[in-house]
């Protein structure tokens, strides 16, 4: 124990104690996953646009930031590096192709619920995914550890925030409901002490976190486990 | 053909198939252009602001995000640059000039219509003027195509958007209207076609894709084509 | 006076006059002011998502972005530069206290008017301090004046436009009320002019500042001097 607080205390200060864990191969988002996130979160982020009554080109921007926001805010704001949207030649084609899809099947679409269930089950394994991708790619520029949470929090749910912003909605990452930003903050912190702390391999602790959220929010969307707000009572009384 | 397809692949993939290109002088918005435009979205700005009943520093934050909030992103979020905003010692002078004008004929430009279509002109010239830099500076960094065209579509239109975001409305940007994004994404593909495909120089394309949106943009707004909402009836049912 | 000009001009052009300034030793905002001015903003953040009935992780999110949001636009989008959020360990510990804290206490802070209170001494200290941060790291990079400023008002207001921006109220900054950001941009200007023209050291230029600011802070809010909507009259109508 005394050692993880070490390397927890050594790695806020910016010290080199996490070498060890930079020299083992990086988790990388299987390739199939991370095409299929951006497809479903731009499908998830073309129907809310749909719904506003947006035109086509608006819908296509509402699910670009939909499906691209997280990485946008976690390299063109903290990491200071090119985002990925601009850097992968094949996010656009593939967000294009979900908003034409959306266009074409809008008149099924509102009539199933089954969309709501798969954008909850993409959900469910891509945002612990990319989560982990932030945390990795923070604590390679040196970051402390209190940072790179919030660069993989961050990663995980910032293109969600972006897009109820950009259509003038609260953020449903913001209110009670089933669990999902605290439990990305909770496999975050987890994954953090598996290989800091423990020595776990990045790859290994990386697959567990994503089967662990997805579990606690199938679980939770299933028994309706919720969060609940800190002040009761309607909204704007005190 | 082939060739086309071909270097719109090479392009897509980081090669050095668009030296040539680059090597070619770069189109430069015309000095008067440059700080007309500027002005002028500032003045769009700022009157959105004073409808707001904000007062003058927050009519003044109004006006600055609408006609600098496009290349905000360009360079601040998406290329890593620092914003011409902060670089160029003229373009807060200017806006706090357009501000102040518009603080002082505020009687008059209440009941000018006058005022909407100065600003639609300038519009129909420095969407595409600064869509096209937008074009040429992410061409310049070697990102790939499909990330140049949102480069500059976002030069183009992120300000009137970051505006309406910040004062609580609705991005009218994303919603049904005359011809305005869907004409800034055709104009940015057919420059990198003409540029890149067909060896057209920059200089030409880019005063041929002005002269064409300025020319769909009031077409749109003469006769009253407008988009559709992808999905009907009224927003926020199914 | 002819000096003064000079000066100005010259730093507006990106010469090499600002070399002496830059030599002196900066203002650094004092240990114990950044952890207060950051727990304090926090906990106002923290209190705005409360009433708008979000769950602990919103509030948490609220708190986050209302505390570091003019830094992170400061040093991620103009700057160019890690955040302080990220680099810094103890930001966020101090943040996860502060909303903690109001947590706990929720029951009487919703019948306090003493926080309202706490709050309008700590803007009135630590948003001075802030704007004169970012006013001294842009003068560091070479940026003209005018873009000095925009740095300088940006850290010190930024922040709290963005937390109500977040939970979908009107950002107060920008409509009438007591002197807010008209009284940064001009300790912004007076101290360029002091440090820049007179020679002043920005030490003690730094604290005049300060001083000034929260005078006129606490000077408008004891008389209620208030700032007038551009516009009169009811929203929206023109």
């Amino acid at each position: 124990m005394p050692d993880l607080i070490q390397s927890l205390l050594g790695a806020m200060h910016f010290q080199e104690g996490r070498q060890a864990v930079l020299e083992q191969p990086q988790f990388q988002v299987p390739f199939l996953l991370d095409y299929l996130a951006v497809f479903l979160w731009a499908v998830s982020g073309a129907i809310v646009g749909m719904h506003k009554r947006y035109d086509f080109a608006g819908v296509l921007v509402v699910a670009l930031l939909a499906s691209t926001g997280g990485s946008l805010i976690r390299d063109g704001i903290f990491l200071q590096q090119t985002p990925p949207v601009l850097s992968n030649p094949w996010y656009i084609p593939v967000i294009i192709t979900a908003t034409m899809l959306v266009g074409l099947f809008r008149r099924r679409i509102t009539r199933m619920a089954l969309v709501d269930r798969v954008v909850d089950v993409i959900d469910g394994i891509g945002v612990p995914a990319f989560a982990i991708v932030g945390l990795q790619l923070s604590l390679q520029q040196g970051i402390p550890l209190p940072g790179v949470v919030l660069v993989g929090v961050t990663n995980g749910v910032g293109g969600g925030i972006l897009r109820d912003l950009l259509v003038g909605d609260t953020p449903a990452a913001l209110q009670p409901g089933t669990i999902f930003v605290s439990g990305v903050i909770l496999i975050c912190l987890l994954f953090l002490v598996l290989t800091l702390g423990f020595g776990v391999s990045k790859e290994w602790a990386a697959w567990g976190m994503i089967v662990l959220f997805f579990t606690i929010r199938m679980l939770s969307i299933r028994y309706n486990w919720r969060t609940h707000p800190v002040l009761k009572g309607p909204p704007g009384t005190s």
